[in-house]
């Protein structure tokens, strides 16, 4: 039953969720998004300051078109005060694909978020009126209490941060029926119940390490540590058969989040390096791969059935979907799946030639792991 | 309502679950035990390789002697095939206090652990003739699917795994009911029910860390990482309440576990230093500080009332309820409270006077940051 997936061909993928960061972040990482089996990517605005103008989006394209042409790029505004209806109009006109929303302090770069999505009623009327697209990383803020560390009484916690957003998924859906909203990430059975029972304005997004990990797997792990945190075995059943269900509503967004191994780390809070652990997986390069070795080992665990994955759900899943979602053009190419003989390997910041070491490197998920290779035909 | 125990005299205190260790982190760490209020302790025997005969425990206690005379270390041995109901008339006779079971691969040098308690059973009923404690660390062992991190279908998590060891527990105490029993570092609200739910040989020791700590606390900051994993805020107030009681059924234990901060931060591992990070608080050198601490913040976030926490309830919890079930005699001396005005200093391991590195440094709870101080009278 290994290498279920050996010599499948399917369309070139689009991972509707991708983090590519800035300066020699951006140029290691941008050019294995084709290495991974794609060639459409939806960009997350959370850069150093966020991009919360066209005029940022457009330049942050033209840096990213610099170094992999040959991708096509969904560019994104991350939500903001500054942000308006003017600013939406003005998005829609500019090709820009989405608007995201963070609450504050959940996850990297998320600090300038949101508090109250009341305030952006006005913003999202207009992106109703425009059709722009709402991506909401959906987890409830921390209190400030839970921030200090200090109350005994906090209730929301990186295991029902999800959940308990979800109320506000239902209230922005209810309020604006026509606004297309993504569910980023979903990392609970809560989660994907939630969406299905939207309307079809409303979808969620799946990432591929999703498919793999619980909570055993990032405690005491930092590579694997991200937010949302992966959650309970029957919580990964759920997003497995999601992901495999074939339902529109369902697509790949790898959320793939590089950092530097250091940071992954936390050593470079200053001191001694006893600083605290960046949230983030990078699945970039292998991200058709992990997606197809998600599935397999689902179906090993008796979780999925091989029937269930026919072409056409794993297609689903893996572009179809999202670029049906997305208005966007079907994907042209195919790509071939060769058995888990590719092993995982990290990816370098910086000048090539150096050593390696914790200052220039990107460790991948599941690094030095076999898994499918990718080659487009 | 800040430093709400300044100037509150009580018993030296005794502290129920140590880690030692051996070599220089023995040098380093033996003496912070009386810096942290403490004069008795019950050492752990998860040495490399384990402690599991009585003269390996004579010996440990000797070295331990050497570097602080004026302490009283209760030893233990660590629960193994190589244990026989011979051993434990042996270790009775020469004062040993009980015998440390670890279910395998749950914790740090738990590899040798137990996978099969039935198997021990003969061991367990000599222990309830001679009146010898058993000391559990409470969590059922991750299925073989887990320690793979390829099921989809396991069900134990570090979240649940204590409370799947809770029938073991009541299964012990049914078969042995005059053995007498500490479920160590009791991590949730369900572990301090059935400790409640138990005769009178069962009990519950409770470290000052889990009276800080949640998920949230540890999710990506490994310095806060340890097993049990501190576990949700209703667990939290449960631990609290339980310790604030003054009922003699729990007690105080740190599970201080020392380890480098290289170890912490998982870059022992070679390579680059993607490995996993070692699971253990080290909170020795300000025991006592970090208790009060505890029920300072639980006062302030309303989860205590400033009333129950009595000098006897402290006592209790601090010494009185531990010396009393291990049957040693009373504290002679007193210890005073000091304001929150020490700040709280990590430990250097090896050559005094070398800069300070992750490779040297053992990283104190909550370090950096002010806390009780404790002057012996």
């Amino acid at each position: 039953m290994d290498d279920l997936f050996d010599g499948l061909e399917i369309p070139v993928a689009a991972d509707f969720h991708v983090h590519l960061r800035d300066g020699a972040m951006m140029e290691a990482v941008t050019p294995t998004i084709r290495q991974g089996g794609v060639d459409t990517v939806f960009v997350m605005p959370n850069l150093v300051p966020p991009i919360t103008t066209v005029q940022a989006a457009l330049d942050y394209k033209k840096r990213l078109q610099a170094i992999e042409p040959n991708v096509n790029y969904l560019m994104s505004l991350y939500l903001h005060p500054s942000i308006t209806p003017d600013t939406i109009r003005e998005a829609k006109k500019a090709g820009i694909a989405g608007v995201k929303s963070y609450p504050a302090g959940v996850t990297t770069n998320s600090s300038s978020g949101v508090v109250d999505y009341e305030a952006f009623y006005p913003v999202f009327e207009a992106m109703e009126q425009e059709d722009l697209v709402l991506n909401l990383h959906g987890e409830a803020p921390p209190s400030p209490e839970a921030m200090e560390g200090s109350g005994a009484s906090r209730q929301i916690t990186v295991l029902n941060a999800e959940q308990e957003f979800l109320p506000t998924l239902n209230a922005l859906h209810k309020r604006f029926p026509k606004l297309r909203i993504v569910l980023e990430h979903c990392t609970t059975a809560a989660a994907v119940e939630a969406v299905k029972g939207c309307g079809p304005q409303v979808v969620g997004t799946i990432t591929a390490h999703h498919l793999f990990l619980i909570i055993d797997d990032w405690a005491g792990d930092p590579i694997n540590f991200c937010k949302p945190v992966a959650k309970l075995p029957s919580d990964r059943i759920a997003l497995l058969q999601a992901a495999a269900s074939g339902d529109s509503k369902f697509f790949f967004g790898s959320d793939s989040a590089p950092h530097l191994l250091s940071a992954k780390k936390g050593l470079t809070d200053g001191g001694l390096g006893a600083g605290k652990c960046a949230a983030g997986v990078f699945t970039q390069p292998n991200v058709v791969g992990f997606v197809l070795e998600g599935f397999e080992r689902a179906v090993k665990a008796g979780v999925l059935k091989r029937e269930v994955l026919t072409e056409e759900v794993i297609e689903s899943f893996t572009g179809r979907s999202g670029r049906k979602f997305y208005g966007i053009e079907e994907a042209r190419g195919k790509i071939k799946i060769r058995a888990r003989n590719v092993q995982v390997r990290n990816v370098k910041v910086g000048k090539a030639g150096e050593g390696e070491n914790m200052n220039e490197t990107v460790v991948t998920f599941r690094s030095g792991k076999p898994t499918y290779g990718v080659d487009w035909l």
